[in-house]
């Protein structure tokens, strides 16, 4: 093995977050890769269903030396891309035993279960991938159970990935953070740590999972009637909360909305739920037992209309009427670009008569990921030569760098990168290089990829403004029109009352064929039309037209 | 006058937020408006420019009953819906200097100035309106200048009417609150409060407009290059803080962005903005200054790639290319739903080497509404015996509400209401009565109402998977299809990679219309077409056949 080689470090994917969904670790021929989920569409992307990264140009003559997928944990942006990814590349995935069981349940909606590799490990074991990298798990508390990091050692010297995590004294599963192991790497010596900006602007120390037991067993014992909770089915310690508490008070727990059944499911067969006999109740089962006796888990904690909570909020619940005196727990972060779904929600549940609880103070959710102190501790603990910050978009990435450089590590050992950067790293330098082309694919429907730049903008110029559509028939020798134009529309005005304008649309193709003649018709028509719609209603509508020969 | 008449109080309008943007007194056949504001439209309210209350039912039979329109300040959703109102009632409008001069501003735009019957107030001034309301003014503190609360005697009793306001013991602009005027309301007797609900959910103090000053001086003292701060032209107290600390620290100012730049002008003209020769200037003469003395204060601070700090973000701003040692200062909220619009912006300014400052901690902006000690104060200085929670959205007034009661308001004496619902209220009753149709209105281009809930369901449908229009031509006698279909698309798939999925189209439609041809040709091809697409790409195309007799 050459001794002068560097080893390659590329966050790929993302958007707005760095390295979150996938990075890439290289060194000769040898490509480690860790984790590959999905990203949310944001509100602008219109009609996309998922986003995954764009590993293309990345790993377009890389796919024979990928040695190995480790996944930090089971969160849909950590997994939710595998299926897309073992569809190109063949290698082994290692996970912890949670992390592969929900990683299955993934693949097995691709039909690719039978096909894929999986290997479950446990915290402290140690595999080696491609006679080259060891890769040792280490325990870390994290909003799901199971949440592994990464200490990876390599021919150029040991890196620390921290995965997604927070520093949790008293954990709700688990035991508290390996703080010995974090120790004992840093007097190893660590060359780079790579670690989770989420909550770098945050200041202080994230809650303890803890304390939602506080604030939860305080609206159970308030509570006069049912007790309605909305948060993720990734968030399995939060329904193991929700489920003691709730058997501590006397109630039965049903879940409501399939991602959660699901995820309760997969978890409960896998060990990682922990649920008194008799707690858990099917919902079309609580007809006739008393409102306090009843709790509800159910989806739709970020205001989705479509989710259970969300059919209760809007009166379209087949089971479930909210009604005076129940009691409705938000119990999830709400992701950016949702919080006025999630009002809207609120304002609902309000008007139905119930009392809903998830505002400041109110003690019933926390982050899954560290703030400002913890990430801290972290450096002080790892005490790394190099600095990576990730998992976070650049602003979180910066508020991250500018702790690191508080803490002593020198402005040049500080690598602020963006997704596609290479990193090059040996044991005496760290240099960012050019980027590698790439960003995200979208998924829509059954197509991956297809769904581009130009699509987007046609569906943003018609979400606006709609489209109008003018079929003309021209006479195949004369060029002139033959009988009236016929205008379609949809999205610009409301046809009904806009009869007139319709017509003095028609009267002016006419006229303009005419006095153009000479002119490429489709061009002809859409001026007229376009400066017509524009001076009579300032819209832009997308005006189309169509020419059939007669 | 029959002394067992009752005084009508009816909230109208609002997205969400309730009797905010405007709210109407009757007695007899006197109607007393209070505000006149327009909203902003939510996200999924598709192509719309501007809402405003629906007052078309209400107001149907009234508009010679308006005996006046009384603003309480001059924010636009206060403010923005009077040339509307103006254009159907001819009513004379009362409000500070200010407000007065900023809606003068708005009416001269729509060519109402000269027809307007603008007056202005002071604070404690009384005008009798009607023969039968009057209505003093007094000081409130609020993040524009010149803002009051109403104190309205009707023949049924006091009613105060809080506008927005929170206690400011040190404001940036003028007294402090009138807690002497506060304290004599309650002592004469206050039959109703209607209080300012937005912050009734956040516990303790509204920070000073004051501890601003301290942020934001920090940050001038800390940057090294210039300092570039977003914010509302509306927070014209903000921009005379800004002003204030840049001359401080020996920067010139420079305003950047058309509301921003008019707002400025007009609060000069006015005197409610005090700038030390030489401080304010133009934007192009920044040009061979230091950037250690430049200051610029711009729109965009809620993200929008249009506006002034949107185009530096995005590197296509024509006079500012950010650059490293620029500090950029978010002084301003961020509006539900825009939070990542205004993330990306910040990531793109880090992107090109800004410091951006905003987060929490930064004390760089507060907000200009009471939380829930200083609404507790209110209540206990107006003692009220009834309340009515207003401007915020149910949850808020439900807070509100809360507090109400622990403060000894009996429950039935506590009336949250929904935009629309009828209170009736005497010396000794409140009663919450029928609902008055209305809602709100779109405003899109230059049309006023004519976008409802079909025009915005088929531009919801066309942004998520675009359309598929056909033309065929049918033999008139033979019902049979003449040539080839025409297929038109956008927003559905990329053209140009799905030729064939076309094709495949265009032989369904000849094949369905060969099949089907005692049906009716337009749900033949709609049904065709669309079980092709669903069963091809899972999207569902809006699906519009255009039959063209040949």
């Amino acid at each position: 093995m050459a001794t002068n080689q560097k080893l390659k470090i590329v966050p790929l994917g993302g958007l707005g977050e760095v390295g979150k969904n996938m990075l890439a670790v290289e060194y000769g021929r040898n490509v480690l890769i860790v984790d590959a989920g999905v990203m949310f569409p944001e509100q602008d992307m219109l009609g996309i269903d998922l986003v995954i990264p764009d590993w293309s140009q990345y790993l377009k003559d890389k796919k024979e030396w990928v040695r190995g997928i480790v996944v930090t944990h089971g969160h849909e942006d950590h997994i939710g891309a595998l299926p897309y990814l073992l569809a190109e590349v063949n290698a082994p995935v290692y996970g912890t035993r949670l992390t592969v069981g929900l990683i299955d349940v993934k693949l097995q909606k691709h039909n690719l279960s039978s096909r894929a590799n999986l290997h479950v490990v446990s915290p402290g074991e140690r595999l080696v991938l491609g006679g080259l990298f060891e890769v040792e798990f280490f325990h870390v508390c994290h909003s799901i159970p199971d949440a592994v990091g990464l200490a990876i050692r390599t021919p150029v010297g040991l890196i620390v990935h921290s995965g997604d995590f927070k520093f949790d004294h008293t954990p709700t599963w688990g035991l508290p953070p390996d703080f010995g192991m974090l120790a004992r790497l840093g007097s190893e010596g660590v060359l780079l740590l790579m670690a989770d900006s989420t909550n770098a602007d945050t200041p202080g120390f994230t809650p303890s999972e803890k304390t939602v037991d506080e604030g939860l067993d305080r609206v159970f014992r308030e509570a006069k009637g049912r007790v309605i909770l909305a948060t993720f089915g990734s968030l399995i310690s939060r329904v193991q909360q929700i489920i003691n508490i709730a058997a501590r008070h006397g109630r039965v727990v049903a879940v409501d909305g399939r991602s959660l059944e699901e995820s309760v499911e997969r978890a409960q067969t896998l060990g990682y739920l922990n649920i008194p006999p008799g707690v858990l109740v099917d919902l079309t089962r609580l007809k006739g037992r008393p409102d306090h006796q009843i709790a509800i888990i159910a989806t739709g904690s970020q205001g989705e209309p479509s989710a259970a909570l969300g059919r209760m909020a809007n009166g379209k619940h087949r089971h479930i009427t909210i009604k005076s005196g129940d009691t409705v727990v938000m119990s999830s972060r709400v992701i950016p670009g949702n919080d006025l779904l999630v009002g809207r929600a609120i304002n609902k549940l309000f008007k139905r008569g119930a009392r809903v609880i998830g505002g400041k103070g109110d003690q019933v959710h926390v982050s899954g990921h560290a703030s400002q102190e913890e990430l801290k501790l972290l450096l002080s603990l790892v005490k790394p030569k190099y600095f990576m910050p990730v998992h976070g978009e650049l602003r979180h990435l910066h508020a991250h760098a500018g702790l690191a450089r508080s803490q002593g590590i020198p402005e040049q050992n500080i690598l602020v990168v963006e997704n596609g950067m290479v990193v090059e790293l040996d044991e005496a330098s760290a240099r960012v290089m050019d980027r590698v082309p790439g960003g995200w694919v979208f998924v829509d429907g059954s197509s991956v990829g297809d769904i581009g730049p130009a699509v987007l903008r046609d569906r943003e110029i018609l979400s606006q403004d709609g489209f109008v559509l003018a079929t003309v028939r021209l006479n195949e020798k004369t060029g002139q029109p033959v009988g009236r134009p016929q205008i379609v529309t949809r999205g610009f005005i409301f046809v009904k009352d806009n009869q007139e304008l319709i017509e003095r649309a028609e009267d002016e193709i006419m006229a303009a064929l005419r006095m153009n003649s000479q002119q490429d018709p489709q061009l002809t028509i859409r001026k007229a039309l376009s400066e017509l719609f524009y001076s009579e209603t300032q819209r832009q509508p997308m005006v189309i037209p169509v020419i059939v020969e007669a």
